[in-house]
């Protein structure tokens, strides 16, 4: 930054703040990248900063650590995932579009590398703490829309919880693409909210 | 072993047997411990054959790779998981016991290791292809005896799906534990369930 951060230079601060952003955001792209290709543990700032054509101590002046960088890098991709989802006149069709986003983000390779970075607290406390709080906070207006939607239309069961709700529908698309290593399909993620919706028990009353 | 694998000496050859069991376990017990404590990118093959008393070479002669030796180890772990779940009485009765246990396994240092590096795909192949194959095949067979009882009991919903169920409390236990760092109580898990057993709709006719 040097000179152009001078009070006296405004048109010159602006180009040199622009600038500074322009090669945060190559960075962060970078890192995305690079997290995708060689996982958490695997990826090398050297490269990174080959990728973004920047010095690596101009990385580390910026992210100190590697879980900083990566964190930062995350930033992005967590808030989009909290991005309101669309009002499509039913829970049903809510929440199938809730999961196609979650879904979609879980079959590219960087949210693959990113759910998996968040997963492993032990490897990177910024990663995983980042992605906790973001979690935990981040989603809760989106939410909190989406059943009151639902509770307008009457669809809502009294006594019906929304943050639980999600977080089987959400545990349930990790373990699958995580741990089974199976499609997220459209047809699996229909059954799954299906389920949700009706739950497993037979009604009361209801024999057959 | 040697000597003691000549085809004319049985009692040496049980005794040669019986120590290479003892030994095996030993290295397999201090892997999971050192999985605990340093996680599976942390942990160190020099530190296990220290604290199981052997040299480093006898662990790579019998698990070439880290991965294998994790594998070997969470082989255990992942086999209790699937042991068949006590019949308690009811569906909610058995979901809560399935839940109970791998809550605890869950909030112990060494399950919460072997989740992470069950999740970890990238970080060991091995062990990844281990926790899917498990948790595929080797719950299949408690989980059927579990429905088949809620079907006798008429408590299950035609059309609904086991694997499903499982797939979202257990989901919603790792997404809980893992992503959110928050704690799986027996009042959580219990809210949890009984939304499983429900779902969110409200039934039909039902206007309150």
């Amino acid at each position: 930054m040097g000179k152009s951060e001078g009070p006296r230079r405004p048109v010159r601060r602006d180009a040199g703040r622009a600038r500074g952003a322009t090669v945060a955001a190559a960075v962060l792209a970078c890192t995305l990248e690079e997290l995708a290709s060689a996982g958490l543990e695997g990826m090398s700032l050297e490269r990174i900063a080959r990728r973004a054509e920047v010095n690596k101590t101009s990385i580390y002046r910026r992210w100190p650590t590697r879980g900083a960088l990566v964190a930062a890098a995350l930033e992005g991709v967590l808030d989009g995932l909290a991005a309101a989802p669309p009002d499509t006149g039913s829970l049903r069709g809510d929440l199938l579009a809730l999961l196609g986003a979650v879904a979609s983000l879980l079959q590219a390779p960087v949210g693959l590398a990113v759910a998996r970075a968040a997963l492993s607290a032990q490897a990177a406390p910024e990663v995983a703490a980042l992605a906790g709080r973001k979690l935990r906070e981040g989603a809760k207006d989106p939410l909190r829309a989406l059943v009151a939607r639902a509770k307008q239309r009457g669809e809502w069961r009294a006594g019906a919880d929304g943050v639980l709700l999600v977080n089987g529908l959400i545990g349930a698309l990790l373990h699958r693409a995580l741990l089974e290593h199976a499609p997220l399909s459209p047809r699996w993620r229909t059954a799954l909210v299906e389920q949700a919706l009706l739950g497993v028990l037979r009604p009361a009353g209801v024999r057959r």
